[in-house]
């Protein structure tokens, strides 16, 4: 069979999963994702065998030690794949929920039904986590999921995905739930995102050239995250204290995350009093501080920074320092640099809060909080299966809800078109 | 200027535009609305006389009756165009509304506050009424639109551009908030279906053709509306009097819609009963009837239906009729040949219509009233901008609300993450 062929058949099995899972119960769905944790523990031995083979084949191909360990299975990783479906397994089933059912002046009752998406495509690189992650955030939301895993880690994913599809057929959920993409050539991911009709949303994970590579050939709705450049603004208002303590904690605690700080903007009102201690802060943690001209004169240890620094994610312990006039300046600054990623504030003055909060269009703002908890966790929503720096359909970490959209319901007794 | 720099320069003041109209006041926005309605009217006869143009030129390239009708503006139309703005004006504007303030355990409150999208591309056909309905809906969410009208109103579309434009002006705000693409060639909507990252959002209005088109080369989200082949299913449990002049309304009141209904599907138990009534009623009005085999032994004057048949959006007083065995049947005929656009059940039975809800997966799903209600002003939502098939970020009509997203905000007093 053809590529062309092949995917399509894959896609169609998908659509036949999607109609059987979209009314599945609650009940049922939580159950086979206990299930499926448990059967992930039980092969652990078969998985761990599996996933040998791609390891010896990256390391043949000359992958780096910290692409070997991404792709790395072991027990503990084994048993944390497990823990994930058992969480979302627990999460509240969104679909079925009904809002805003309002009765229109002819009598008839309109409203909103919360219902599946349909067929999701999950395009990723190494990690064969994901592979359960997304299977258990979408089957919980109703979807069937087309799994495109990278083919470094193409005997682990396969391994992975024979077991949950055994455990849905044995509890008589129709296997086109999940549909595994086994082919490693890049024309099957162009072949994906052709279907549009059958394929009804694609979610890269990985780098910027695969989030880019999908975007510019999807027909498909895709919901994305490029890279996150996150700022944090130290208003001439601030809680000083406060102000080193959420800037240590957004560049420091995780450098290599999305939410982590890149630049850190400092009113100039009080960049004299606040920088120094900063900077000794992080600079005994480690951190390569690059300064504006200003802040090079207030310390000459800066290196000075370029125009594009201000646009890189460094996902490291560099960070970029900008003395500015004011909010105004800030907010500027941000609207020209920023990813729309997360952005905060620190201050004590209710009305810059404000209006920083409005006029900061990131798809999360902080007041006088950390960058670091834009999470799913954090933000109450449960396990996440990205954080959206799009604007459309969703925006910032995407749960459950994400994975469902409303149709509209009408209750009506005779009601016709006047 | 080449076209790809053109399209550049547009798309880039309309980001500076949509900058400066996301925290304009409402009621700035209300008002501004209202002048430009105002505008609209004064300056009546100067449309007309554009417009003129316009329908000379379709004239002379032999455009059908129906389409230069489509395109002409008299006192009328222009005062239903104003009108329009002046309805827009008075919805509540959804910026700036925080739903969803919950505590976490750490003590920062997260929520979620709607803001515009920003920039909005609008791609249509010949009604230069688009041009003054689409401004109006994006303006009062927030949102900067970049005009891209069919080249046989391009004079109309000016005119009415130009109007519009110097009543922003003159109230203070940016004009970048309303750009027109004045190149009549396709590559300008090429080059602006590249823009991601400057345009936020497309919208094609028009015909299949033009929106497949958006769809495949669009690096953009595209909220789009394919065509509407939509059913009423009359159970064997239904109110046959009800189901009658529910099919009857969906079918006749106005079948060049959308929402008008294509096929009506007739449970076996009740089709000896309700046909000959419904079918001579359909007669009387001029509908023509293709039939099933079934409902052809019934009344051999229907034309016999072909599978085809059921795919199509006849637009027209054409009807296909089927006879299936129940409810299940009738489902899985709406989950193969439906557009998801809208679907009804007649029925008295309360488990079948609470089952036909949720297992119809339309943007609007109906209980005992007719498909043509799907529509915006009849469900509350005021305007529409058009009926979304797709199921990504809005499904349905779309209203203001559909033209904004939702971003976190976070108020916390020093939180960071452990």
């Amino acid at each position: 069979m053809d590529i062309k062929s092949y995917v399509l058949k894959m896609a169609k099995e998908a659509k036949e999963g999607a109609r059987a899972i979209a009314n599945v119960s609650s009940g049922l769905k939580s159950k086979v994702l206990i299930k499926m944790a448990e059967a992930l523990e039980a092969e652990s031995g078969m998985l761990i065998k599996a996933n040998k083979k791609d390891i010896e084949g990256a390391k043949k191909k000359g992958l780096s030690k910290a692409l070997i360990d991404r792709l790395t299975l072991n027990k503990k990783r084994v048993k944390e794949m497990a823990q994930g479906l058992r969480e979302v397994s627990a999460l509240p089933d969104p679909v079925g929920e009904i809002e805003k059912m309002k009765q229109r002046p002819n009598g008839m009752m309109v409203g909103r039904m919360r219902v599946p998406i349909g067929v999701i495509g999950i395009i990723y690189e190494s990690r064969p986590n994901v592979t359960a992650d997304a299977t258990g955030l979408c089957l919980k939301a109703g979807n069937a999921v087309i799994l495109r895993g990278g083919s470094e880690a193409i005997n682990s994913n396969k391994a992975i995905v024979n077991i949950l599809r055994s455990v849905a057929k044995k509890h008589g959920i129709h296997e086109g739930v999940i549909t595994f993409i086994d082919i490693p050539d890049r024309e099957a991911i162009m072949e994906l995102l052709k279907l549009e009709g059958i394929v009804d949303l694609i979610i890269p994970r990985g780098g910027e050239g695969l989030i880019r590579a999908v975007t510019e050939n999807s027909r498909i709705p895709v919901l994305k995250h490029y890279k996150g450049v996150c700022h944090v603004f130290v208003d001439r208002d601030a809680d000083l204290k406060m102000a080193e303590d959420i800037c240590f904690n957004a560049k420091v605690q995780r450098p290599g995350t999305c939410n982590a700080m890149e630049t850190m903007l400092v009113d100039k009102k009080i960049a004299k009093t606040f920088l120094p201690g900063m900077i000794k802060r992080f600079k005994k943690a480690g951190v390569k501080l690059k300064g504006c001209p200003e802040s090079t004169k207030l310390d000459a240890s800066l290196t000075p920074v370029n125009e594009d620094d201000f646009y890189r994610e460094y996902l490291d312990l560099i960070l970029n320092v900008r003395i500015v006039k004011d909010m105004d300046d800030a907010v500027r600054h941000i609207a020209k640099y920023s990813s729309a990623h997360s952005d905060a504030i620190v201050t004590t003055n209710h009305e810059k809060a404000m209006r920083f909060l409005r006029e900061v269009d990131s798809s999360a703002v902080f007041v006088n909080a950390s960058t670091r908890l834009n999470d799913g966790y954090q933000f109450g929503l449960g396990a996440e299966i990205g954080i959206a720096t799009d604007k459309i359909h969703a925006r910032g970490p995407m749960g459950l809800e994400e994975l469902t959209c409303m149709k509209f319901i009408v209750l009506g007794n005779g009601q016709v078109r006047e």
